[in-house]
């Protein structure tokens, strides 16, 4: 049952962007690998090779480096219809730096790179869903530097409120502070504030 | 003359990743405008529409963000065979935030947004192009965060050293310092320790 579920979404989210024949849609999801994760557990740890990334059909997870003195850095957050990894790794062939832990119970759909690229030359289709999404979460990633730049601590978490509502609601509130390069306390503060 | 170096540099750039026919190619190169330009110019300004991003065929720009207090942070810097514009005006069609200026006579080649999206319903190929360029750049993007988080001034001048050997010896001390986040006294220091 779950399984007819978990690709229900992943499909609805790729018609979004791109138009697939029933028979090319049956190629996509037979390379999907399904995984349920419950949480507080890693699907990525530093030093893994990461031959996958993941779509989230439920639940919650973050992307984080820890540095030396054991500060934590969380770099990405996901949820449903949201893609996770540690993509440096993925794309570059390279051991993984980050690690990539559930907040929730997760169901996650992962696609390997050989059979993704396979993908990619009998349905060129895949390579314009890539390409839009790529250019979204790059774009993300630019907006998200500017903003560091140029606004404040009430001006980023609104704005984090306003992108990631879903996120906002069930992550903790240091999680979402560390995200957000402010102290948890400042983060309570602003909370208050803006209510 | 310089119309057709300036299309074989592109057109060479293109076919590390994907393989045209003649006609294609020439599709492609119809929709290239040219653009020369002195050094100390702008080619894009805070407020502007940005309706094109820019391939170099020679010469170094810069794009940047600056603040409230006139501070400035630069993003991005290219030179020959790099793509630059205000990516997040000139994908989600916003006003731009950044300016993007010459440091040297720069000859480059635009791509308008919507002979781009002509281009790909039209020859698929570009799609893959663009897929592979965006990617890189977004784990680019991504790896220069992290560096930011775990690696001291001097591991991180000799990171950009190495990828970016063209643009450390034509860029001015203080604008690579500004881009790694280094003071520039903090540069010239760590410049002499490794030389």
């Amino acid at each position: 049952m779950t399984r007819i579920n978990t690709h229900t979404n992943i499909l609805n989210h790729l018609k979004k962007v791109i138009s697939l024949s029933e028979s090319e849609e049956q190629e996509f999801t037979s390379i999907l690998e399904e995984i349920k994760v419950s949480k507080k557990n890693f699907i990525i740890k530093p030093g893994d090779l990461v031959n996958s990334e993941y779509y989230v059909v439920s639940g919650c997870l973050e992307a984080y480096y820890l540095d030396e003195s054991g500060d934590k850095h969380i770099i990405q957050f996901a949820v449903e219809d949201w893609w996770i990894s540690d993509f440096e790794a993925f794309f570059n062939k390279l051991p993984a730096k980050l690690y990539v832990e559930t907040i929730e119970d997760s169901i996650l759909l992962g696609i390997n790179r050989d059979a993704l690229e396979v993908l990619y030359s009998r349905i060129p289709q895949f390579e314009r869903f890539f390409r839009i999404k790529t250019t979204s979460a790059f774009v993300s990633l630019r907006t998200r530097i500017l903003s560091t730049l140029q606004k404040s601590g009430k001006e980023r978490y609104l704005e984090f409120c306003e992108a990631y509502p879903k996120i906002e609601q069930r992550v903790p509130n240091y999680h979402i502070a560390n995200y957000l390069g402010l102290k948890p306390e400042s983060l309570s503060r602003i909370r208050k504030e803006v209510i």
